[in-house]
């Protein structure tokens, strides 16, 4: 299985590792960062833009795009790379985290769950089989198996649930890796465990005996203090093959990404920069910009003077600020290339830093940034 | 005034021209149509994706930009041509058709209009003579004067109010037309009357004997019929300056433009193209598409096989309705090229088919088109 993917660590520096992930529809070079293209598309954003500031894999989701406009359709256009305007590498996340997400409209079971949508009440249900097909009829290039993720919570019912979670997880993590026909696309395996560091390992150690292309950190990034989420991943990742990639799913702030490509990680995926975008809050190398704010009404400068995106080459912080006010979707756009700019870039810095055994001192200087 | 600004007729087939227009920021082939940029932006489309669909020139709000950002703010940088993405020329409309459009939130009076801000009640002031200066402080290649725009309407009283309407804004372009202060910007005249020829005639004599840089038709295609519309652009550009550029104001579909070209129109904006878009309805060479449909769910042509724009050479109908009923701003976005790049290669053809001598067989292929 998954024939056409493999991946090669090329360079390291302490923990932190430079790799190339190789996929039937091209190359990436990790650590990498994975802009969000829940529905096959990254809000507002072409390809060609993406391409253009460093993106070189994006994800979607399995359970969006099963629910609109459906695997069936997309499988009929030869896939995501058929249907969308991105034909470079896709990742599928697998719904399992839309188990929580989604919480009040879903209903879990040992064999799976079942979603009722927010759309038209209709009733979607995912078991470990089901969503390895619909990632095979989307045809992304990496797949991600079903997982049951919870929210972190405290006392001795929600360590009794977290644990039956996890416990969960690799059965369906045993059923996916079963249900796999095609032989084009990787399968990563997700560890829970919450924050239970031996829940996690033990999680680990199962996914590692059945042998997935690549295995990701889930049910992060929900309450747990940083400091915390960098111990557990660095103990998780001791039970889990080294050669193989390591994705820290959902995460985060350019400082919790550094933390994470200290202790190993190779792949991530965040709304934030995205997300932020369509909020006005633009990333910078020195510190977090609010363009709706009042004092960048008059601003003629670039939202980041050293920046090389292309909003940054032609428009001004006053400008932004002007289209995010009257809703211009420009508005949105040009903030949305800027920061995913600035993601990728970080990116190519780290991967920089550690080819330069430097890394701990890129480190350093990107921590919480100071907000305008 | 307007020193740099200079209209030279090249072509002719009937009373259809080809023309250029020389302004500071540029040429602008003719007949030509402007994308409307009401706050200084293409709804979510880019300068760079303009310019490849054709656009040769913009338009945008002298009220909305007044209310935001101001065109104080705008003038600091240095005018449209540096506040926004759009480097080339510009036209900006007075703020004279909000006096129908804002009808409930504007009071006018024989020294200007009142309007009553939606966004926070404060009052703005537009007289012809801040309308000039509004625009001077823009910085745009062609000024509109302010006018009373007034709804067609029957009955001896509708029509005692749309001759005073009339003589008001001939009155109006007198003022604006001593309030120039700038040399390097033109200033339209606009002919009011709504249906009464004679009524439109005497305003454009009037206008003339002014001695504007070119002549705008307005208050149509708010209930008229095409053919009684044709008849009154045709019976008034008698009454013009035969070398000076005439603009029919915010008119139409493909129909109505071909047959505004064959009575000697020479520029054109209009939402049509882009508001279509942005519901998903797109023109093609044979006949309307709504995407929204549920007959291009499986939809895997572009939307016109034989279209040059950036959106039909990458993307499905299917793709397209897709990221429309999710709500990605990419769908619209991409909608909007496609149509404007309709409407702009129309002009193109219509300008080749002048040259040609053969504007009569162009005008027969370019009827309402089926709606599927």
């Amino acid at each position: 299985m998954g024939s056409s993917f493999s991946f090669a660590i090329n360079a390291r520096d302490g923990d932190a590792r430079v790799g190339e992930l190789s996929t039937a529809h091209g190359a990436i070079e990790t650590p990498a960062f994975m802009p969000v293209a829940t529905y096959g598309a990254v809000r507002g954003v072409s390809a060609d833009e993406l391409r253009a500031a460093g993106a070189q894999i994006l994800l979607a989701n399995t359970y969006h795009l099963e629910e609109r406009p459906g695997s069936e359709i997309i499988a009929e256009q030869a896939g995501l790379h058929g249907f969308t305007g991105w034909r470079g590498p896709w990742l599928t996340d697998s719904g399992g985290y839309q188990v929580t997400s989604l919480a009040d409209r879903s209903r879990l079971d040992e064999d799976g769950v079942t979603f009722e949508s927010s759309l038209d009440g209709s009733r979607h249900r995912l078991t470990p089989e089901t969503a390895i097909q619909i990632q095979e009829r989307l045809g992304s290039d990496i797949a991600m198996v079903l997982d049951e993720c919870r929210p972190n919570a405290t006392g001795s019912a929600a360590s009794a649930e977290l644990r039956a979670a996890a416990e969960r997880t690799l059965r369906w993590a045993e059923r996916s890796s079963r249900a796999r026909q095609r032989t084009d696309q990787a399968v990563f395996g997700i560890v829970q465990g919450g924050t239970d560091t031996a829940l996690r390992r033990a999680n680990a150690q199962g996914l590692a005996s059945l042998g997935f292309e690549g295995y990701a950190h889930g049910g992060l990034g929900l309450g747990e203090e940083p400091t915390q989420r960098a111990d557990l991943v660095a103990a998780t990742n001791e039970a889990l093959p080294a050669a193989s990639p390591r994705y820290l799913m959902g995460i985060g702030y350019p400082p919790d990404l550094v933390h994470a490509i200290a202790v190993g990680i190779d792949l991530f995926d965040c709304v934030i920069p995205t997300r932020h975008a369509r909020h006005g809050v633009l990333f910078t190398r020195d510190g977090v910009l609010k363009l709706r704010n009042a004092q960048f009404k008059q601003d003629a400068a670039p939202p980041d003077a050293e920046c090389d995106c292309a909003t940054c080459a032609q428009h001004s912080r006053a400008y932004i600020r002007h289209l995010l006010r009257v809703n211009d979707t420009l508005g949105a756009r040009l903030a949305s290339v800027h920061n995913l700019r600035f993601y990728l870039r970080l990116m190519e810095d780290a991967r920089a830093a550690i080819r330069a055994g430097t890394f701990d001192a890129l480190r350093e200087k990107i921590r919480e940034a100071p907000i305008r």
